[in-house]
């Protein structure tokens, strides 16, 4: 019996004190103490505590997460159309007649100034002839190969590693008490499935994009594969926030976190709903640790990751936390 | 001490032994023993035992499984289409001009001869007057509510009541042994978020559906609510299936169940990928306890939930189980 009871012991310091000491711990330990920080601790016990007025039944529980600016660098432009510009030169290996087309020639070129001057719609040229076309797993492939090798010029470090570790703390901080974490992303859809899962946790499921159609045929050996088609399903942008939380989830989220205007529409619908629910936005302040851009802070507007002073006047009036980066977090990244 | 081990004991009790207890039971009581319920039993073995060379990890355990049909009864006529029928008199008093047009004119005769040869093109009319405009959460409640009412022609019982025992026990069945399970529908994505869960288990999130777009706007309040637009985004049958899985879930199933023409590419699909896949079909040639209907047993092709000899073939062909209600099911309805 002796030995029984060792067991059972060990079973229950596992079990049971493991998850208690869990508890005890801060899980935001990269947050200065402050009203972000407060909000998500009380965010967090108003849904989950079953004594709370505001307890929300696990199976409702969905936080939505903007990706590029929200949960890793954006600036000054965004990975993904760093990854288009670089693909370029293999997509006009295979069709040599773009070589002299625009803006693929301008691309070609080198040009750093003129490629930063290439319009939206240059950029959806691009985006069409890189990202579409392809069988969907040799997409997958490709984008994966890139993100092992490619570095960002400031860090000189792989683009993976730009996540912010204080947002890593609080998806993870949610997950433990029950809530699904979705990304909810302007950037491609199949982009971000391709490393979200590693970095973040996120499974390519819980992954809501700007999403193109595939279509459905069979190779020469009669297996069956999906081609990626430009042809536009969602614009994950704006308007288009709840719209896709509507179609990939079916269920309002009670929490939300942006950094843009971009994500305006999908921290209004959250709060809409009934109960506590948690809107907030990262605003890019700490030019020293990070960068510090955008009109709210009186600097001109970059065309990536617009924080307009309306939003912030908006965040203000419909009571959205404003996360100042360089106030809230004592740790942006992991290896600093 | 003593009572501190009569505590560990329940403990165990109910953590432990529980669980193995419920190992120990067939998972698959309304099941028959052949080939159906063995291949079932060896998916699973073959896929969660750690030692079995086709091992998968949790997170890639995805399960896939058409509704009409497959999980529930879809014969004589799709319950959605019944809702869309009865929802025209109010679609008709809130626009009176729609009594003089086709086919709402046929529809509110009354006249079942004339109402069972409507067109697809006319269906398809009904579908976009009665199943969108309107906000989203006054859909879900409007079609929650028929569903609590209507009764089904034969059986006299909620619609809700025909879902089929033996496949609800596959969905508990892989569930507990760590499966995602989706539906993966023609029917309409929404329509079908509306019970799913409280039917299946399965979250609207977990839904993949015929899908239209919805607009994000304002009421005169300033609160903001979407509206389902008579936009289709996804066709969600046919080749549809896969493309709908690619853009909804982002990975391939291990597992697919479906029973018609419009599940063969998502069977194909799932089967073509590496390891150990499952592909099972529903042959619905129990005329006594449910329908018997298909060119598969040599019976007139009624457009719904057509099997033809074809797909029989095929299934025959590719390794695809196929599931004989009349042999393979020892119980169709729970409440038999």
């Amino acid at each position: 019996m002796k030995l029984h009871v060792r067991f059972l012991l060990a079973f229950v310091l596992v079990a049971g004190v493991g998850t208690q000491a869990l508890a005890q711990t801060d899980p935001l330990p990269s947050w200065n103490d402050g009203s972000a920080k407060t909000a998500i601790n009380e965010f967090v016990h108003a849904t989950t505590d079953q004594a709370s007025p505001r307890f929300v039944p696990p199976e409702e529980r969905i936080a939505t997460f903007d990706q590029d600016g929200t949960l890793w660098v954006e600036h000054p432009i965004y990975t993904q159309v760093v990854y288009c510009l670089d693909r370029v030169p293999a997509v006009v290996k295979a069709k040599p007649e773009l070589a002299k087309v625009e803006p693929f020639k301008t691309v070609l070129s080198g040009d750093r100034q003129a490629i930063a001057k290439l319009s939206i719609d240059d950029l959806l040229k691009i985006a069409a002839a890189t990202l579409t076309g392809m069988n969907v797993d040799e997409f997958q492939a490709e984008a994966k190969k890139w993100l092992d090798t490619a570095r960002d010029p400031r860090w000189k470090r792989p683009y993976t590693e730009l996540t912010y570790l204080p947002m890593s703390e609080v998806l993870k901080y949610l997950r433990a008490n029950g809530y699904r974490t979705y990304i909810v992303t302007g950037g491609g859809q199949d982009f971000v499935r391709v490393y979200s899962e590693e970095l973040y946790g996120i499974p390519p499921e819980q992954v809501v994009g700007t999403a193109g159609g595939t279509s459905y045929g069979y190779d020469k050996n009669g297996r069956p594969f999906l081609t990626k088609e430009p042809k536009l399903l969602l614009n994950d942008n704006n308007a288009g926030k709840p719209e896709g939380i509507h179609l990939m989830i079916g269920r309002r989220p009670y929490a939300a976190f942006g950094n843009s205007t971009g994500d305006r529409q999908m921290l209004e619908y959250t709060k809409a709903g009934d109960g506590a629910r948690l809107a907030m936005l990262v605003l890019h302040d700490d030019a020293k640790r990070e960068y510090a851009y955008g009109p709210a802070l009186g600097l001109p507007d970059t065309k990536v990751g617009t924080f307009t002073q309306a939003l912030y006047d908006e965040a203000t009036k419909q009571g959205w936390i404003v996360i100042s980066m360089k106030n809230d977090w004592k740790r942006v990244f992991s290896w600093e």
